[in-house]
């Protein structure tokens, strides 16, 4: 797990903190919001807020109370332990794109399906960097609704042993989720601890829906891990004012984690954000450009003040339509502003496409790199006596060069961070490889990842015992079993990358 | 001119500063720093310091004495007062790419010109962002070398009236410099403000050679700025140890610095660093990854305990052959790392492909959108009791959205940077216009932007006299006047880019 070393940027003054926490203030208290749930009306009313229709109205005092119950850091479970995780402080845990639709590989995009979901999985696993494969790193459309769950929650439980979301696509699947859990993790432990997260969104502005509140009661009756997140695109879901977007993110997410914490107290949340803005000329959401900057700076900050964890918006976002220029830039924009803003969860760290709309296999390479560079450079630099090399100056002088001296014979294999997609290959060698751009390249990376990867081990009780309620539940949600499924098809087929040992060496992922 | 005004990161602690301090100390007195240039060595030998042969040995205690004589900001004058920067500070000031001896347009990549050079002046002119064309945008190779200089000053003092560098490729370069600089300024300002500033380049490690030394003495003499940068390549010109190099390039930037104030006390001088990586399997250099991010935040931190101007290494690095997403996500991290480590001058901004052999117009687009979004990330951001809209949430109320709200429709026109190159579009409306990637959208923006570019005003008289130098130090240095040249060639030519009124909008480079 990484921790960030770099103090995170404060942009708020102390007077514009208390600006932004009186707006949340009178937006819970004057214009309420609303939870279409009977059972969620009934125990913020019970709690003593006032309830009119499906519109609560809160004391804000008490909201801060309730928020006050939850953790400011606990430990999400893996089913191998040694990926567990823990979320709050300087940590920092990243997951890959969570819920396109469509999938990109090479020049194909086309509806998503359980492969690609599987595919993603397994790279999730093999990636060191990437610390789950969340909960939906793409839709398995190919799948009954109904029962999407179930193989979405096996895929993520067979082919990885990271910490998993579960599904918060309706109270069912949430029920199966944990059920899921409880076959691998056993009660007692899914009775005490973490062993899953879920990702709840308010249905901006003001407004918990029925869907998102079925799950978020079930995972805090249950004791797991909350993500509370309002997904703001300022001019659409909120107010075209950073301010008052920041105000509104607070109301949301706090009267949820209040919420949760009147259900369960101490139930571990996380405090989540997603905010960018729109294009006012055509609607369409805009990533990676300076209002998500400064939305995830003041965001980070204000977490830390609530003394949260935090799940900042990107991730590696864009709108662009291709895996270019402009998806890495506006990725890596986001992204460093996560590392800036000391974010604790981040979603879409790896193929986020097309404004989240597709999952792209080559922008998940790209997107890695950019994140193995971010943990590279963020990390603590140790400045000792001995790393001053004053005997390598000594021995080469004045005008020399370093390529040969003892000090660099002895650190030369492991001094700099190897890059996993980027080269410093000259012009005429690259052209005579045949031009490959970074995103050529990229393609090669991800199928040689995805071919090697083998499903990590689980005791076959267990695996079998997923097999059967999954079979089970499939049955009775959809009528029908389980469709039988292809065998893996290992994507670079008959066509193995061929490698040198160095190019491999150079795309081992750590 | 831009502030940052977000607080810069610390990354070394009291010790590691310490350590570092020690570092040079003991390099440049017991390793001590070759001075190629009998002049150098007397004014050297004359403040009291060692001269043994080319290598001078310092007493630390005199180096910082002599730095501390340096300003802590000053002010950079441009023909047209109105351009005038800062440097130091808060400020950012941002030049595009300097020294490549190639140049990519599209898909053509070639030896570049003087045409070529004069395209990336008018870019520099057009966009606000720049403030400056900086000395060398490219090589104008098809230019006499021993006149190259002559018409690369004229083209910065005619084609933009910004801030510019003084030529530093030898002595004549530097003395021209200065006579083109007082037709332009007049010799009194000349004589006591910074005109111009040149870049000088340590010949590392530990020397500084007699072409730069050259320009320096002249440059220091006449007290125009100097920027003194070790360049260093960790493998190559320094260790392989971060430390070790950010106390190599302290010893010889201080030193230059020392040298600088021993001609001239007071002279203006920027604290120059640029620090990358060696492919150690390769050799080559390697921009933009880890090591990078953390020499530039360490290097920044430096440069403010010595309170001097500091000239970043970054710029948006990249050792990418093509202008793709490597392109752009090296740039983006080296450019949003200069941001954090409070740079105060930023060359190579835009347009550096290739480690630096390429100057690329189409980088040099993509670079720009990465700036202008930095630069509304690092804004600060107003928050007070308007700004959290109150009155918009009233509107509209739970799970509505903004777009039709009173408060939006006043502001939807600016509230939101728009980008220069980043679309929005969706898949479908993209595919039909052809699928253009980032890189193809940035070569009709760069070609829109040279051809509307027109020569700023200058005085006819002034222009004139120009002309006649040129013209006669031309024949005095090549035994030729100047090959007449062809009459500019406006790019996009017979073919107009077809832009509607909105299109047209957007690209509006502000």
């Amino acid at each position: 797990m990484f921790v960030n070393r770099i103090p995170p940027v404060e942009v708020l003054s102390e007077e514009a903190l208390g600006i932004l926490d009186g707006g949340w203030r009178r937006l819970v208290r004057e214009i309420g919001v609303e939870f279409l749930h009977p059972k969620a009306l009934a125990i913020l009313e019970r709690a003593g807020q006032r309830v009119e229709g499906e519109t609560v109205y809160f004391d804000p005092d008490w909201v801060a109370e309730q928020v006050s119950h939850a953790p400011t850091e606990f430990t999400l479970h893996a089913r191998n332990p040694e990926r567990d995780v823990v979320l709050g402080g300087r940590n920092m845990v990243f997951v890959p794109v969570q819920g396109p639709p469509f999938v990109r590989r090479g020049d194909t995009r086309r509806v998503a399906g359980i492969a690609d979901f599987e595919d993603f999985c397994r790279i999730a696993q093999e990636v060191d960097e990437l610390d789950s494969a969340g909960g939906l790193p793409c839709e398995p459309s190919d799948i009954p609704v109904d029962s999407r769950h179930l193989d979405s929650v096996r895929a993520l439980l067979t082919l990885t042993d990271k910490p998993f979301q579960g599904s918060q696509s309706s109270g069912i699947a949430a029920a199966d989720s944990l059920v899921l859990g409880e076959i691998v993790f056993g009660g007692e432990m899914l009775a005490t601890k973490a062993c899953m997260y879920t990702n709840v969104n308010a249905n901006s502005p003001l407004r918990w829906d029925d869907r998102m509140l079925d799950s978020l009661l079930i995972y805090a009756d249950a004791g797991q891990a909350v993500v509370l997140t309002p997904f703001l695109l300022m001019g659409a879901m909120s107010p075209v004012s950073l301010p008052a977007t920041l105000a509104q993110q607070l109301a949301e997410t706090l009267v949820g984690i209040a919420l949760v914490q009147a259900v369960r107290p101490g139930c571990p949340v996380v405090m989540g954000g997603f905010l960018s803005a729109t294009d006012m000329q055509s609607g369409a959401p805009s990533f990676g450009g300076p209002e998500s900057l400064m939305g995830l700076l003041a965001s980070g900050q204000l977490a830390r003040r609530w003394r949260l964890p935090w799940r900042s918006g990107g991730g590696a976002l864009t709108s662009s339509p291709a895996v270019d220029a402009q998806a890495a830039y506006e990725g890596t924009a986001t992204m460093s502003a996560a590392f800036m803003a000391g974010a604790n969860l981040v979603l879409h760290t790896a193929g986020w496409l097309e404004s989240g709309l597709v999952a792209s296999f080559e922008k998940a390479v790209v997107d890695l790199d950019i994140l193995r560079t971010l943990r590279g450079g963020f990390a603590p630099l140790e400045v000792d006596e001995e790393s001053l090399a004053f005997d390598a100056h000594l021995e080469v002088g004045h005008g020399g060069h370093f390529f040969g001296a003892a000090h660099t014979m002895e650190r030369f294999r492991d001094c700099f961070q190897r890059p996993l997609l980027a080269t410093t290959q000259n012009f005429e060698a690259w052209e005579e490889a045949g031009s490959p751009d970074a995103t050529a390249r990229a393609g090669r990376i991800w199928r040689e990842l995805v071919d090697r990867a083998e499903p990590p081990p689980l005791d076959e009780d267990v695996r079998a015992e997923i097999d059967v309620f999954v079979e089970r539940r499939t049955i009775e949600l959809t009528g029908r079993p389980p469709e039988p499924r292809a065998p893996r098809e290992r994507v670079a087929g008959a066509e193995p990358v061929a490698l040198g040992g160095r190019e491999r060496r150079r795309r081992r992922v750590r």
